[in-house]
């Protein structure tokens, strides 16, 4: 089969997203809202004038709703299957064996992509592209399941075959317990002194940059995956108990610090695969239009590849320190061009 | 006074950038170790020939080797002042009491800057630019703090003058109890299943990036600096401690992620000050050489400042998205010119 329509019922950030870039394919698309005014919004920037029915139904509401739009759309006879891509999978799947729509033409699916703001405003294309995309398929009508690749395809996206179970445990590690963490330890600076504040380093900015997520979203995550979370958050206070009770034995710190540094080593590097060890560059830059353009024209000359980079800025000073990250033989390679061209470029002994 | 010969006893990352910048601008420096090994190398790179007495002698040993390396000092007659740069202060500040150094002769400091990597092979010049650099002048001696001040403007840092005690409890909050933390959530993802790995985000790779830091250097820092993170960790797991009962009550939960997104919002942004609102401009590239040079001179062309960048990869595939931060009339300005051009800009709406 090929999708020519889909109707994506919720036109939030995930479901505009998903309009956006179908209809950048060439599919139809109906978006569909409880809320007119949202509708009506989505319908404008996803521009697509479908006809007939639709080859599949994307239920792209929040959690708590989806049962509520499932007995909506089935009001009227739908010969598509549907298909969801909520955060959570074991509760919406159980939720949906309770509807009256017939076993095998419901899709679990999870983009795992997403941004620290929301709305059809926020909408973007590419919002998937090369994230991966969950799909649980056991027991999915084979037409379903492969209207959904082509869906995950279409959009640039990786699928991963994942039951639901096993995805709600690795969301709650990866995903949720993280945000929770980095939320609890940036609550903790309010009503700390102003001028410590100034203090902060990028250490600090980094490990709280999620903390910045919407309470909206995040409430009904966490509350529909508690049971998955908790087992997670109860092993790391025990740690944490571990940890205090012990704070001032260096032996007992040097083991925390130690087991997050193993920790840490198992995330695979930017390219999948095994982390890859870069060489980094540090270069100090006026922070000023034109110097980053500048930087970048020297790599593209040296024909050197950044693999990635960061950008220290400090309180009250102007000066940047941009630290690239580079193969070995790349940093080798424009380490030389640059200090030839008299950059400020630190090279690593 | 001017300084013109600076002793530093400890040759690692801090005490062989701070030789090295010295050097840069002028001053001789005498580099000394308690290992020989580690003496000869840091002479080696640091590359000075300094003669007579020197004007000031910094102890940058770590924390638990400052008693020793100032009784051996003492041995013979010194008359210049001494300062350390430790990342505790009272601890150092007692301890140096006890010694027969004659009161006002001490400049507790402590440079706020690091690396995740250590010692002389890593040090560089620039490793203070436009940080923040900590006294405690309280009872020291006029030209000692004048000395201070002088190292600190050389080095390219700012001076913050700040008691030892208020010290401690800003960095316990700003940077111990998050080095912790990172360290506490990334050890939980010990015995994950590798095929869960490969879904991290950029989420939870900021969250625990620090995680990566040294066990020998930390377990120093928070040992002395207990007392000061005690209270703040034990806060910490009762909140968690709260959270984990409310984990399946929405308002438990949003009030948790509401309150992290105050907490975060007290950070300044980057040149100090309030944190400015950027407007963030999503761009999709190629992840190969050129492709960041060209888009960089795109935006000198447009004589646009970027103000922050993050760069995002997925498993897997070969293209990056780019997202540029920018004041809202560059972005104007910056979407208009690189859509002209045929960049893949995704304007924000």
């Amino acid at each position: 089969m090929s999708l020519s329509h889909v109707r994506i019922v919720g036109s939030g950030l995930i479901g505009s997203s998903i309009g956006l870039a179908l209809v950048q394919e060439g599919v139809a698309v109906t978006m569909v809202d409880s809320d007119p005014r949202a509708q009506a919004l989505a319908r404008d920037l996803v521009k697509s004038a479908p006809s007939g029915d639709p080859d599949l139904v994307i239920l792209a509401s929040p959690i708590s709703t989806i049962s509520e739009a499932l007995k909506s759309e089935l009001t009227s006879p739908v010969k598509s299957g549907f298909m969801d891509i909520s955060s959570v999978k074991t509760k919406v799947k159980a939720e949906v064996s309770t509807s009256p729509l017939e076993a095998g033409r419901f899709l679990p699916s999870h983009p795992m992509a997403g941004r620290e703001v929301g709305g059809a405003e926020s909408a973007r294309a590419d919002l998937f592209r090369a994230r991966p995309w969950i799909l649980d398929s056991a027991g999915v009508d084979p037409d379903l399941r492969l209207a959904g690749l082509e869906l995950i395809s279409l959009l640039g996206a990786v699928a991963i075959e994942m039951d639901s179970r096993s995805h709600d445990e690795a969301v709650a590690l990866l995903s949720h317990l993280p945000q929770l963490v980095a939320s609890l330890l940036a609550s903790q600076l309010e009503g700390a002194d102003e001028a410590w504040l100034d203090l902060a380093g990028a250490g600090l900015r980094d490990t709280i940059r999620i903390a910045g997520s919407s309470p909206e979203l995040w409430k009904e995550i966490v509350a529909a995956n508690s049971s998955a979370i908790a087992p997670l958050l109860t092993r790391l206070i025990e740690d944490s108990q571990r940890l205090l009770r012990g704070l001032s034995d260096e032996k007992v710190v040097a083991e925390v610090i130690a087991a997050g540094q193993r920790g840490r080593d198992l995330i695979p590097g930017k390219h999948g695969g095994q982390q890859r060890s870069y060489t980094y560059l540090p270069i100090v830059i006026e922070d000023k239009p034109g110097q980053l353009a500048a930087l970048f024209d020297e790599c593209a000359k040296a024909e050197v590849n950044v693999e990635d980079l960061t950008i220290e800025h400090s309180p009250g000073q102007f000066t940047g320190l941009i630290t690239l990250a580079l193969s070995e033989e790349g940093a080798a390679k424009l380490s030389s061009h640059l200090q030839e061209k008299g950059w400020s470029v630190h090279v690593p002994r």
